[in-house]
């Protein structure tokens, strides 16, 4: 299983600043990675929590095969949630809806991802659908 | 209704280093603020957690027509925070018993701030009441 | 009596950037603390200039019983004003009417507020009838 | 037609210190973008150049739709490159091979991003491969 | 009783990258821990936590002689932890397992421990002994 | 009338050091514009202070249809004066004689300059004459 | 021969975002110029390019009685033309399109100026007109 | 003459925060400095002001032999007043009551003494008697 | 043999500023450390110097099993002895009698602490006694 | 054979201030190279360039033994020379003319030399001499 | 007595640069210190070393009623010296014969002079007696 | 004689981390040297210290035509070395066996290369020989 995780906030889309995160909803964001999964037989599972405590714990489980993580506003400060992914030993992504590079001074580090392969950011939903399938092509190949 | 979300160590008041907090307690917080509210007909509730996620919990709910929050130690770096006070669209006032810019460096910045209407900070209880007077006025020009 | 010191630029409000500052002028700010000062029996009195050395001048007469200050654009650099508010021993506010940790990052800090007992910033012309509020109360209990 | 441009040292693939780039070359890379681009009836076209000022010329040409763009070592200081990315008015993004926020500090930031939609760090050749999949979907939109 | 607090990740001890933190986990921390505490006749508990906000509900509740505490990745931010450590008036040790001086930098400053008495830093397990008895030692001294 | 404002110590050139501001005087400078506009048909006024406070006084009137100001020192810290030449809504230009780029580094940036329409520095006397031509231009456009 | 070189990106003025360089082209700006240069008997050359390289080279022909240089984006970074300039014994100006000290924070600092006898920015095409002025005066004076 | 001139707040000696600047008083100081200067056959003016303008213009007025300056909270920022020092060709001395370099970190700069010959602080209103003293013998040898 | 070493003033203990460092002199805590060592058949030696050049010839001698050192104020800026340390390849405790994190940022940082397996602060005289148990059973697992 | 690069600029030789780089020119330096070469039986070679670009593109050949390098002003801020350096497995040596730690402050770092096995900086012509001895020495070994 | 001790260097005056630090020597400053004591009955003694660690045993002998420090370069980082100033509980004062804050950013702070009453800078061989005749009067008043 | 100093830890060369110091000792290096000193008819001397004061001591003797320096870990903060440095006014030449620029931070600087001619870096042993060479014939062009 592939699992999501999406930190504080995100289960609010919709009705965040819509000029930066658009409207479309957490529900919409979920049909459209099922929807995916499903014609590309990946099992998906999804977390959300607004607690970094939970977060780690959630990923200490450890009961995936991959991990995609948009921390939220977490990704600038938490280094916990940081030392949390270090350990878990499975291809990451992490992902962010906006161009954290394009927005405040605040927004423009990350914490959280020296301990992921890579990053996608600014590319909407879109850029959950691509880290999936990188994943699915990564397991593919450790297979 | 008003909420009045208070942060860390907030429950703690009057154990706190009395120099800087004083020696009146949360439940004296509480009874001044409820004392002005039923004098002044404002309908006012409490919450009060040390954890960030619950805090972004509780503002998600937003069943409240204005807001005054005292982040604690989160003032100084929950941008989780800040993102989950910008999208709840009510007034708000974020208000901090002691004169942050007077003490160590660390207190001398608020990254929720931006996302309030406004700060109060080192009038001590009155500061909430202050807040709410503002909000009360707030909510009639806009009924 | 409690005295209220504008600094520089104040004198110019309804002329500066309105979506920041609003279309109301001095004199109306001068006309509502007024209004609020007779129906509370608080005897007021005003001093603007554009001149740091004649705050200070204004300052250290110690004619009132209190202090409400907007130091305007002094707030970001003059310790000339700080240490002027320092030697005089009554309660004193410092109000902004915009939310200073909001705007650009030369306004987000204040050299002069840790000489006062606290900050009001962003609750627009209602900043000062609070501060008023805080000082009558604060005179009441030292009375 | 989607342009690649990939910057400085990057047609030296193979060659480059092998545990942080691999072992293939840019000949491969260029491969297994085109092998991708045949299956999926996408039109690209390739640009390397070690020059600045090339990158630039080539950029403004404006002769397609679409951009990936790797601008390798300039990623940290061309707002040379940046200007030119903010003028051509389509779909961009950004690919990194390596997980830049994971290496030297220097690397780890772009000050070119902010002209693209977005950013692929540390998904190695597959970066790019989904990169083409998303302008395919973005350009499919705006048709 | 002295309360032992672990922070977040400190329970996956054993899975966490093993040249740093050896391969002993934190069911071996605690054996080695209770065996010194029953051959010394010391009472302690034991508390680890993912979540800030649950290792400052801990704190709080305060029933505990003396204190020691390795707040994991939350040394580095948590102003609300250091907060809650002050108003506890109990002898309290910060101990880590690994020398933080000696490893990336942002692992280099530690917020919390100005509220305690001191820190035991890079002596592994042997850390939390040298503290239980340092605590033993300013007890009695109490006493 | 184009007003020429002139701030700190420039009533002294011819005084100050040599090497830097040349040996020609105030008066000098004075008579070459009015030479100027005398042979061009332009109106100007002059004022010159070393008081932060009167130049911004000065501003506030308002009785200008260009402004050229060249704030001598408090080029490098008065956000007062900066404000002060936000609200006048004439076009402007700021005017250094010399290089400020070239000197001390504590005279490198320029906080009045970002009101202001454009800037023109190290171009001695001549600068003022250029920033006539400027101003006389545009206020022919704007007629 | 007064030699008027534009760096990188100003070949595309008109394209560019338009609410910063307005509307009009390069090829407007050279007209503008070779308009004023001829009613005023002056010599004029252009050089554009988007490579730090080919600018160097130019600057080093020397074939120029003095020069007028707008190094856009290389302003902020390249101490290779900076070295160049200084080499060059002739009056020469910096000018920008735009008040550079009005815009984003990478555009405030200028590298290659203090190899200059000073910049005009932010007075738009007209700033190329005022430094023909003054190079023609300045050159007058040393013949 | 040798003039004395003193910046903000220091008319306020004897009100001042006591434990830093003692009890004793402007008059005091004048006094014990009238009593220094009688003995000694100097002939001293002194000069107070708040405002930065008008200690500009007493220093212009180079109306004496040698100067001694408590620029007080004018000495961390204030470049105009540098500036104004530098022209005055005689011998300067930077005099502050207190030793700024064990005080707020604020205070831990001057940026006007690289104007003066140099600064004597931290020897209270003795301070103003070795200037005195320095400045009569190099008075001496330049006769 | 285990070999003491003590910076800087650790000589002059007792008369330095007691709030922070307590009354007791070096002899005394030589005597200390002398106590738990005959009862623990550790055979210790002592050396104390205050300079930088001693205490790296005493290091170099090489001549212990194990060594704790206390820099002193060398703590901060000693890179030579921070070298020395790192070429004796044995188990070493830097030990401070007060917790450095607690005072002036100057203290807040260690050079010397990353050549050494960890630090011990805050604890007072008892540092010393933690550490030497900590290097005894580390002797005891090399044997 | 061991190539030698010069960067931008540096075919400028003799016309560049000559306080800081003397009167000799580019052709005296390749004289007295090729003098020295000759006598000690070393191929050399010579590639000039002011363009980063090229510099690159030359590097990536890799038909040479051995590297000199004088990157200019590139040395502070090209990291793609730098990393071109990295990919060839040579000796290589950065000479710089002048003692660039003597110098302004953008001179002080050099962000290529970390992929050279080392800096000759200050010794003037003579430093390209030493490197060929080293090289030759270093090739010799390897031989 | 009085002790005057000079730090590194000090003994080279009369060769060290000239423009910066005169002709006159290290004997010829004890000569005029011995005439002014003679003169006035002050028994002073004479301490030079370039050693740190000398100089802390010189002050750690407390032999003296009163110092007068000029700790040269160590001025700029010896927190060995600031601490052993510290303990010693007479009046002290620092004296530099340059202007430091007039001179390169690198000697433009002082970590020792916080543990002194104050300062003398910039008065050259008369900053030592002028410290002599502050210290005479502070013994008097302390008698 | 062309002196060679070198510095803390030098003597201790072959025991210091052989990765990067590599295995030859302190003697085998005088060996080199006087084995090339010797056949080039060179007279040295050697020095090494790990006393700061001592070396400059060492420096001020000036019994040398010509000077090596190896400062050691004293190059990264030891302003009176360089100040002792600049006051001999013979040929220097600052050496370092390893690439300085390319190990940690706080080794990227050096404070005491701007006393001398230039400095070599990296070239392990054969650096002194290059400098050897350097001053034989900067001696030679003097004679």
């Amino acid at each position: 299983m592939i699992l999501i995780i999406n930190g504080p906030n995100l289960n609010m889309l919709g009705k965040r600043p819509k000029d930066i995160y658009g409207t479309e909803t957490y529900e919409d964001l979920k049909n459209q990675i099922n929807h995916f999964a499903q014609n590309n037989s990946i099992d998906v599972g999804f977390f959300q929590s607004n607690s970094e405590g939970q977060i780690i714990d959630r990923i200490q489980k450890s009961d995936f095969e991959a991990l995609i993580i948009n921390p939220g506003a977490y990704t600038h400060y938490s280094y916990a949630i940081r030392d949390a992914l270090e350990i878990v030993n499975v291809p990451k992504v992490e992902v962010h809806l906006t161009n954290i590079m394009a927005r405040e001074s605040f927004r423009q580090n990350s914490v959280t991802s020296s301990s992921c392969d890579g990053v996608i950011s600014g590319l909407g939903f879109y850029g959950y659908i691509l880290a999936l399938e990188y994943l699915k092509e990564k397991l593919k190949e450790q297979a």
